[in-house]
């Protein structure tokens, strides 16, 4: 009934997504597998992309020529540069999102490309034959081959639903989970296990006061995630902030006895970064308030996102606790918030190009590689996608280093350390945060998701541009001298030393109190000077100038660090005849199979003696 | 947790969707549960409103106040008349739908409703005290209170779909089936019975080609439904017609032994009049070929639905069919079709309210009562929830007249004939369909609607000002007489006799060549008239001219029956004590229990003798 395709796809959330348009875009013929056409690009929990480092995440799978940035872009309500006060490698961008254009969009860019298919089921195996995933089995009975399978499961893998006492399966409210993926996998030899997330209640916004909340508009001059053309918003939809208090907190533990978290019917391990109400209340029981963030689900609806209030506490001790937080006093619920278990897969049976190390050809990406989050699930499923495809046309693996892209720590950090919680990214898991900017994905990844075929001629012209233009304008910065006579009375104002002698711009650029901008108002020569430059362009230059020690520092360790990531090690390496490793270093590395002697440093239970022992048995 | 509310909809299809906005419009407080607040409003099977008879039910709904007219415009993508080149009383309003905007209009509506609220659970079953619905009980296990329940269950009452000789549980495809209603249902003494449903695959209109096929494009000047200022369409996409054949036929017979309708496995009985490809060519073995409708999705999405390709076959079968299909020879199916076994409640069991006999307060509508179709369920939908809001706010019931509405035939005919199949309207069920039309439901229903605190004060003055024109315009025709001289080259470009005399436009008006249109064409005079008066004013005036004899022998005939309707039999009439009614006859009467001596004539199994009987009894 159907061709053989060259990637079958498994799931389509962010992951799945993102690996279908990724992998057809580079020219395999992609059947997209959904248990329902309708539900496509669901956001199921928070209606919003970015944030801290998972914008940054975002902006490199648009950089690389992903699709989560357009989408992004194209269905925001409301979007937010976070941490602005703090140096640029901490700006992170972040927007609320309309939850059914969302999907909508994602569908559309799908339709769009000429080598997606759709087919509406449920996987309940994939076929494996000598060793090779080369196609799944529906519930419908139906045998599709490929060349690569995807798997992108979620939460849906055994998905079990908590609220209260009840529980039942699901693989998100209102959905049916999916068996049979999962015990296959195990009979295989997979290791498999149990995790938990869980989504607050939505409430109707109509039921609310927002005159008891603050207020949390858009940026004035709201940005965007991706580099190509999309438009920047005209208006925005505000979000609300309120706190839980003493009076929510004694309510919620009432229900404190009937929660599966507490009483242990809830094995998984749930996200530390997002943990539930009860959990917060309860670790930090000497906070007497937590905030929360009220946003609107979509443009129109009157739907409403309680963040900061995911909850499985019986329904009516979640909807008598709502009550008591300021502004929700009327508040009518729409469903309750719940936790769900699902199955996971360690991610230490990963290749870093995602692919299982005991089944060739099949790849794994997003939750079910116990990860949490739409930003990490996508940029997995842009990895997967990407080396699907390659692993199909026999090209060598496309790997994102450490210093190089959140992407490339993130599973790097997967398959190296594994996780027992849900992993979330954090700026603090890169070491190389400074070069890892949201400003500069374009810069650090575009070329290279061009010459994999991924990002467009297109975006790597105005990468050239861009590149060009910075070093044109620190060139301008550095030979432009200004006489204390033109800009003293500009530096008073600024409240920094005034100028004895002419001085070039990069050196005033320097002092942390001065930006380009300050400079410029009021001193039409200089602003003069930026006139043909696109703001981009400006704002890197101004940042690759103010951090230029910082930024140098990185890159003496990168480069100190690149010696040993490029030491590579043969896939098929023996361990055993090495006989001076420790026991639990030659084991781990037995199951890891780094594929550089930088990745096996970084093994948990590898030591540096090991390390040493093993470069000097592969001969440096 | 929840306040008590005046009414509980269960289900948010066609049905749920009016009702729910109905009852609230009115005053009542609503409580709407879903079992999943992404699919209110779902198109399950084809995108499109409207049609043969059932058109004419949707400007019926309009007319009253109800919200498929408005939805349906706001969201169609093409627009047809049909029937027009038929008398009036067939001219059919119908449309395509953009399926994701239909969905989301109609959540908009409901959630801009201050007395509708929200809650997604599934309800198990009825709270029923002292004989009267008092609420739902859900899985979650929550009581919710209220004055009135309407149950519009849909396809999900034990659904059980099937595919070839696969079967599994579900209300829809990817979605959970409900389970627990029934069973209640039954033990408090309703029967219950099984009918079956089917949709055809969902192809992907990328792999079609569309040159073998013809063009469907919509009406140049395209109507709408409402009688509100919806605008019409500015742009339109067209559907495209192909035909079965042979090959495609001898395809299908191959999986007829593995076919769950043939093998026996589907007891439910399905829709004679939408029946299944594999239905048709079995029923019709000497028709060589059966039309199918390709109808979008939407106005962006690929998705395509095959119009006629109903079938419950194995998928292989349905897609190695399909591809014999002119212009089908490359399809890519997104999903298999399949057919639908589901819980209904004999409608005989319930009263012209909708409300049900044994239990007070409990109101069922669409596919719980046997029908079929989006129309039959939105009307079923509107009346239950008038009616309910009613019952709880100690009004008259609200009852349509055979003589007044479709939706009084529908009605009438469920529950005094029941149904053994999916029950679906046409013109013929209607015995005063030149009365029933398209074009005057404004004028038959709005005022009543009006007067229950339905439809607007707006709606009410647009049809004082339709009828007032009607008038003048009917007495300008009949006054205004033309000469030989002025109309004559006219007349014979239409082909029709000479006038030797003056005329007056009304006389010239009832030859069937004539149209207003065509007298105004040319003659600016003549056109001058009309030009004051809306198009919809001059339409009815004309069609009231022209076809007053067939209107006026069907008034008489009203008239006639009006005296039978106006008998009233009250609620708990005695029927052992009228002894000489005969066994059948009684034992109808004591379960269908007319409010009528005219609705007691219309029960199969009454006899005219029976009637003399009751008439005799009660004092005639």
């Amino acid at each position: 009934m159907f061709e053989e395709y060259d990637v079958i796809v498994v799931g389509a959330g962010h992951a799945g997504c993102e690996a279908a348009a990724a992998a057809a875009t580079m020219g395999s013929s992609v059947l997209l597998v959904t248990m329902n056409m309708h539900t496509i690009a669901q956001m199921s929990c928070n209606p919003a992309m970015g944030g801290v480092a998972k914008g940054q995440i975002v902006r490199e799978i648009d950089a690389l020529g992903g699709q989560s940035g357009i989408v992004s872009d194209k269905t925001m309500i409301q979007f937010r540069m976070l941490n602005l006060s703090k140096g640029p490698a901490m700006w992170s961008p972040r927007c609320q999102s309309d939850r059914v254009m969302f999907a909508q969009e994602w569908r559309n860019i799908l339709e769009n490309n000429p080598n997606v298919d759709f087919w509406q089921d449920t996987v309940k195996e994939v076929i494996i034959q000598d060793g090779k995933a080369c196609g799944v089995t529906t519930s419908l009975g139906i045998e599709i081959k490929s060349k690569a399978v995807v798997l992108t499961n979620g939460t849906f893998l055994n998905g079990l639903i908590h609220i209260g006492e009840k529980n039942f399966g699901g693989g998100r409210t209102g959905e049916k989970s999916a068996t049979g993926i999962t015990e296959q996998l195990v009979n295989l030899g997979f290791e498999s296990g149990r995790m938990k997330t869980g989504t607050p209640p939505r409430v109707d916004g109509r039921s609310l006061d927002y005159s008891k909340m603050e207020e949390q508009p858009g940026d004035e001059n709201p940005g965007k995630f991706s580099y190509t053309n999309t438009t920047p918003l005209a208006k925005q939809r505000s979000c609300w902030i309120t706190y839980t208090n003493s009076e929510v907190h004694d309510l919620l533990r009432t229900g404190f006895e009937k929660s599966p978290m507490f009483s242990g019917r809830i094995r998984g391990i749930g996200p530390r970064y997002c943990p539930s109400v009860e959990d917060k209340i309860n670790r930090f029981a000497d906070k007497d308030r937590h905030q929360i963030f009220v946003e609107p689900e979509g443009w129109d609806t009157v739907e409403v996102y309680v963040n900061g209030f995911s909850t499985s506490l019986p329904e009516d001790v979640q909807y008598a606790a709502l009550r008591k937080i300021p502004g929700f006093e009327k508040a009518k619920m729409f469903r309750p918030g719940y936790a769900i278990e699902y199955d996971y897969f360690p991610p230490t049976q990963l290749k870093s190009t995602l692919e299982t190390h005991l089944i060739s050809n099949l790849f794994f990406a997003g939750q079910i590689n116990g990860t949490t989050g739409y930003e990490e699930a996508a940029c997995q499923g842009l990895m997967a996608g990407i080396n699907a495809h390659r692993n199909v046309y026999d090209l060598d693996p496309f790997i994102l280093k450490r210093s190089e892209a959140y992407i490339g720590v993130l599973i790097d950090d997967l398959i190296n350390k594994g996780t027992e919680e849900p992993y979330r990214m954090f700026t603090s898991r890169a070491e190389y945060r400074t070069l890892l900017r949201q400003d500069n994905a374009d810069i650090r990844l575009t070329e290279k998701g061009y010459e994999i075929g991924l990002a467009s001629q297109e975006r790597l012209a105005n990468v050239h541009i861009k590149k060009q233009q910075v070093e044109e304008i620190i060139r301008v910065l550095s030979t432009t001298k200004v006489a204390p006579e033109d800009i003293n009375s500009t530096l008073e104002t600024i409240g920094t030393a005034l100028l004895k002698e002419k001085t070039t711009l990069s050196q005033l650029l320097k002092r942390p109190q001065i930006s380009i901008e300050q400079l410029t108002t009021g001193n039409p020569e200089i602003a003069n000077l930026f006139v043909s430059y696109l703001p981009d362009s400006v704002q890197q230059a101004e940042i690759n100038l103010k951090y230029d020690s910082y930024i140098e520092k990185e890159m003496l360790l990168v480069e100190k660090m690149n010696k040993l990531e490029n030491l590579g090690i043969i896939d098929n390496f023996n361990y055993d005849v090495v006989t001076s490793l420790s026991y639990e270093g030659r084991d781990k590395l037995k199951r890891i199979r780094p594929a550089t002697i930088g990745q096996a440093s970084r093994i948990s239970g590898v030591s540096p003696s090991d390390i040493s022992v093993l470069m000097l048995f592969i001969g440096r």
